[in-house]
């Protein structure tokens, strides 16, 4: 998996914090989550072709997460773009979007359609051959939910010495790439282990923007290859983190150790700070080693 | 007055050219002419205090002249602004926005009121003491209109020791400051010309975008200070520029000509155009000298 920021900041974008947006590509797919104003132009900056890009997920209706959509849809539009689009949001987004789509983007090449989740609901919201997305709900001011990407597990790679050495039919290869063992006429058994090595591994991507503390979470994204928890504020600003449903960097950080995760990614930083990617992150690693910071256009890799 | 370009680009962003959109401050004012996506970025990438800005004008209801104003909205909110805010466009705009800031804006500590326009008249939209904005009907695929900034002149200015010599009473200094001669108790008259200088000279500033050619526009940006017209493509591409009802090099050069324009700035460049600022600036500048290509972050003072 490959997770790139668009943007990282929280409602007040800065110069160099955009609204929140990343881009995570899992095998050839491209998966948006959250779209703010800004995004495309941070893909037009990253010279991110979009032809892949087929499923855009919003974790809630604040403005900072969803504003740059119809920038983007119509600019898709524009570009030419024929493959359908689906938008994963909250029901009431169909109802705010569909009319600047309807007034703006006339003649487009493709259509956009509106997939509407319950964000109070941990389910599968997406599913094909390779990947699979579910809801986390999370607790912040408004209805809003994280997303859990799941990789599929890869097929076994097949040793080809091995097949010809056991004389293998072709016609068995498929089931040996799904893990079956090979039956031979005589009864006897060749096990799967011997004609085929692993296959790609499963990994998992959670994203948890907004929310306040809550452990509820736990459960969901344990032991997940890389969590990006949200970290608006430093430890000092408790008080406005409840106040507002966000978290500080301790909560990250905890929230990061109890669940096993492997990696930390922290971000949707408060305009408050000028260097949050170092001020926050100095307050997170001490509790959670393997921690790292986002920052507008950073590519992580898992 | 002085002009900050916020976004130079067409309707495909580019990485360094956003959105359409600019930003006037005459005297102590502000005002912002289309609001393009990233228009709020541009200006907190400028450092710009928006307390004073309180007309928005909108050329035409396509997106990369308006997609900006709910974030910018939204963000003044969050800021705690209290001045009310007008934004001046044709009247489809409320319908499609109002529903946004009901939804998205909640609680703000200050009012948007919608100032309906009529593109295809040209009229004055906005006054008060110092400023005029009147419509300049151009010619695009949709309603479309360009705005003209008229500074009115400043009062006169008292020279104090001739006041003294000719002992004008106190109370004739605002008659002086207008023009008025002053008329002595014996009916001799000192005229206004030995009393005062003159004052801020009366500054103009056209914004032509989106447009064709139109020599309709010509008398009504005749001699103005600064003039800013789409210049979208370079002279090669015109039958592009005609059917897309855009303008190439030589069409902003020829309406700057032959208004007597003082200075021509060009800008929303086609995203075809790596370096519209050299390329296409290179095909105005035979025709007429005094052009400048704007890009973004740039500023103009005339």
């Amino acid at each position: 998996m490959k997770l790139t920021i668009l943007g990282c900041g929280s409602a007040l974008p800065k110069a160099n914090y955009y609204n929140a947006s990343q881009l995570l590509q899992v095998g050839e797919k491209l998966f948006m989550i959250d779209c703010g104003e800004g995004a495309q132009i941070r893909l037009r900056q990253l010279r991110i072709k979009t032809a892949r890009l087929n499923h855009i997920f919003i974790s809630h209706l604040h403005g900072d997460h969803c504003f740059g959509l119809i920038g983007l849809i119509s600019t898709l539009g524009m570009m030419g773009r024929t493959g359908n689009l689906y938008i994963h949001a909250h029901a009431d987004l169909e109802k705010l979007l569909q009319p600047q789509i309807d007034y703006f983007c006339r003649e487009m090449p493709f259509q956009v359609f509106f997939s509407p989740l319950n964000p109070r609901a941990n389910e599968v919201i997406f599913e094909d051959k390779t990947v699979r997305v579910s809801t986390i709900p999370l607790k912040h001011g408004i209805p809003s939910c994280g997303f859990l990407f799941e990789q599929k597990e890869g097929e076994r790679h097949l040793i080809r010495e091995k097949l010809d050495f056991y004389q293998v039919p072709v016609k068995q290869y498929h089931l040996l790439k799904k893990g079956e063992d090979f039956v031979r006429e005589d009864g006897s058994i060749i096990p799967n282990k011997k004609l085929t090595t692993d296959g790609r591994p499963a990994k998992r991507y959670a994203y948890c923007s907004d929310t306040a503390f809550y452990e509820k979470i736990i459960p969901i994204i344990k032991e997940v290859d890389c969590l990006f928890h949200e970290a608006t504020f430093a430890q000092a600003a408790a008080v406005r983190a409840k106040e507002t449903f966000h978290s500080t960097t301790h909560q990250a950080a905890e929230i990061a150790s109890r669940a096993h995760v492997k990696q930390l990614i922290i971000g949707h930083y408060s305009a408050r700070y000028d260097a949050p990617e170092r001020e926050l992150l100095d307050e997170v690693r001490p509790l959670f080693p393997n921690s790292y910071a986002a920052t507008d256009c950073a590519v992580f890799e898992f």
